[in-house]
């Protein structure tokens, strides 16, 4: 298979409410799609959509179950500066994040800090001076 | 922000075993990296990282929760016809996965299955006729 991830999904509780935070809160560019009860970002390289968390299940014929406890999963976004990493916590915060762990200088060299989108899944906002992958 | 992932982690219960399964396995491009606990995949766009799940709730400061119910998010492969679909998904289960959700058409007119990883984390294969995301 061709080394790439296309989609990735969140499941959601409040379709609205989380795509308001993408769209509006972080600035995502959402794809314009006449279809229903899914929301687009066309990111660069992997997509991002949000999907009612129950119809997610129903759709891998899952039973649907509470949320709660770790998913993990985690969803990285890499900065090229400490102070892109301030401000892109801030935003987030901003626009309805929880901040779970402000940035600091990490153990691998690297400077980053955790949120906690509306729907309970977590990101990372990182500076990482020896890999460019922003 | 700019609209772009940088990576995806998957916290795993067993390194190794999912590190053959998304190296050996479904031949995703390992980045060489010395560095112990982790294995990153450069894949197009977005980064794919395995990490033991203890350690990555510990790096966000989460209590560790035990696995189980569903973690609602989910990775999707696109590929470019259905016969790839079908491809992809035998490689996947020849790999270590499991078939939740044989291929077939679906309502939204493409093409799509699901396997589970051998982590419990789910992804679908789907040839979408209308979007190349491939």
């Amino acid at each position: 298979m061709k080394p790439k991830i296309s989609i990735i999904t969140l499941g959601v509780e409040d379709l609205e409410r989380a795509t308001r935070f993408y769209g509006e809160g972080l600035g995502l560019p959402k794809y314009d799609f006449e279809g229903g009860n899914i929301s687009f970002f066309s990111l660069e390289g992997t997509w991002l959509a949000l999907y009612p968390r129950e119809e997610l299940a129903k759709d891998i014929g899952l039973a649907v179950s509470s949320q709660g406890g770790f998913s993990g999963i985690t969803l990285a976004h890499n900065v090229a500066s400490k102070s892109e990493v301030d401000a892109v916590l801030s935003q987030a915060v901003s626009s309805g994040a929880r901040l779970i762990k402000p940035a600091k200088d990490v153990f691998w060299g690297g400077y980053s800090g955790y949120f906690q989108d509306p729907e309970v899944h977590y990101w990372e906002v990182a500076y990482n001076p020896y890999q460019d992958l922003t």
